[in-house]
């Protein structure tokens, strides 16, 4: 059912029957170390360059979260997926042997909201009893493609985040009382341009398109932070985070406690020298499928606001002077059962 | 209705009430040239980079498609589109003054396809009233992206297409019963990888995934050619027509006389040296908002089978020495009306 200006309240909500996550070993490390399905203790995943890396990562994480729900393959009718490289190429690889017909998606790291919006949507409308939304990155694919390359030991500052090697997919169905959690509605985001042009602060960038989609989330309906155990955005970090609180509060919302952010539970800034917090596609996907889910599994949280965030900006458009436009897109995900 | 492995069937058929195509000046010298909407002179289309250029095409199309059909932005429900630049920037950037929810796709070529499918199953789902669906290429960001600088002047094989400079926007309407054409099915296409590693020979590469997609709709659908008084591909050219002809005749089906390409239609090759023929996005796109929808339209074609096609790599991939996998969505589009 369409609620508001860019909300949908599902009537028979999809389930998430299946999930899986596979990280690297630096996000091994991390808080959320022991949550992850597999923590692969190498970043090249057994193969030759860092793009295939990414590519297996994909087919791993893919392979995985069907034999978790022992399902099978061809039950699965579409696969939702991308990743930040041009052209998809990690996602273009990593799905061939899948043989699952393919909506591939860029929304930079917004992408696992892109994709839970779509394949929810294709689920409750009844044209798909399954399908599969994935999203991953890899630190050494995100460096090489839009910073420097590794072995110039670059310095960062500290509003710059660490691009997560990380891949999480989930498998939604219809029809199903029992599972991992209920997607009960969905707020699609639109491009904000706030002007801001640092492509070593992405949370700023961000920050903007999160409020926005919140703010309309709420709007659409009709409801406000209390309607919600958590609200968790993907890859702010801390810079982003404090302006998005910042933001909000202009509105007359308070979410200092009810707020978090993937990019900020998956590292630790001070032993794990990651400075704002995490991000890529892969930082909100993985994070999703082994922290957040299993806490709306067991009625921990009743119902999240789960709003990954991107940045769209390219190596040509950042060189050309252009400012970084960001999209966040809403997904409201909720415990089954009392 | 789900019908077969990979298709649907709308009960209810979205309706393409408004279209528009702007193309560049080259692709406005072709057979096609009196057929577009706009065809803009200067290629920089009053912007200062390659890139903003195409943004600005995918904005000027997008704004004379609401314009032509009399349609108030607002009631726009979603946007998809894409492009062919790393992190969809020409997208990114040109649907920013639209404030339109986007979800944005990447399916090299196959884009429009993509955009089609997503967009038809959002309306006949009951999701909106009214999508766009978009997709725009540039010879320009394309060759800079993909190839080499234009200032070298390089030399290109005969298997070589020319990416058409062209955007194409089409406005899918539910609850009509009057309308330029009827999205009644669609077939979403899978990656398929056959090997090719050739980039100056996509016609080749992706001529597979365009037969396993044509297949598969006759599969789906229990119809074969005959059902079809067209089946035209987005952009294969003439060395992938043949492969698609050559497969598709060992399977016992004769497309000779019933198939044809955007890629072929768009240019004149003896006269514009484009080669094998158009490529890119905005080539099927373009030629599907200025050809083939007029001519189901007025009742020339009552039916017709539109496969969008794809291939995917980067120059990242390439230089790695991977393989060009390809996608293929279908899309059947049917005249209204006796």
């Amino acid at each position: 059912m369409q609620v508001g200006k860019a909300s949908i309240k599902f009537e028979e909500p999809p389930v998430i029957e299946s999930m899986a996550s596979i990280v690297g070993k630096k996000e091994g490390e991390g808080p959320l170390g022991k949550l992850f399905d597999v923590v692969e203790q190498d970043d090249m995943f057994g193969a030759d360059t860092w793009e295939k890396a990414e590519s297996a990562l994909q087919k791993q994480t893919a392979d995985l979260a069907i034999e978790k729900g022992d399902i099978r393959k061809k039950d699965i009718r579409y696969l939702f997926a991308g990743d930040l490289l041009g052209q998809l190429i990690a996602t273009s690889f990593g799905t061939v042997d899948l043989e699952i017909p393919l909506f591939g998606l860029f929304g930079a790291c917004s992408t696992m909201g892109e994709a839970l919006n779509l394949g929810s949507m294709t689920v409750a409308g009844g044209y798909a009893d399954k399908v599969m939304a994935m999203a991953s990155s890899h630190f050494a694919t995100a460096e090489k493609q839009f910073r420097f390359p590794l072995s110039y030991g670059n310095q960062r500052p500290f509003s710059a985040s660490w691009t997560v090697t990380g891949c999480g997919a989930v498998i939604l169905s219809k029809n199903k009382k029992e599972g991992i959690a209920a997607i009960t509605g969905i707020t699609t985001g639109r491009m904000i341009d706030m002007g801001i042009k640092d492509s070593m602060n992405m949370g700023a960038a961000m920050a903007p398109a999160a409020f926005h989609t919140i703010q309309q989330n709420f709007d659409d309906f009709n409801v406000d932070e209390n309607y919600y155990d958590k609200i968790i955005t993907g890859d702010l970090g801390q810079v982003g985070r404090a302006i998005l609180l910042d933001f909000m509060k202009n509105k007359g919302h308070d979410l200092e406690t009810i707020h978090t952010d993937c990019g900020i539970e998956i590292f630790d800034p001070d032993s794990q020298d990651t400075h704002a917090g995490g991000s890529g596609c892969g930082c909100a996907a993985s994070t999703l499928c082994s922290y957040i889910l299993p806490k709306i599994k067991d009625g921990t949280w009743k119902r999240v606001l789960f709003v990954p965030t991107g940045a769209l900006l390219s190596t040509v458009s950042f060189n050309e002077g252009e400012t970084i436009p960001g999209i966040a897109h809403g997904v409201v995900i909720e415990h089954i059962g009392n």
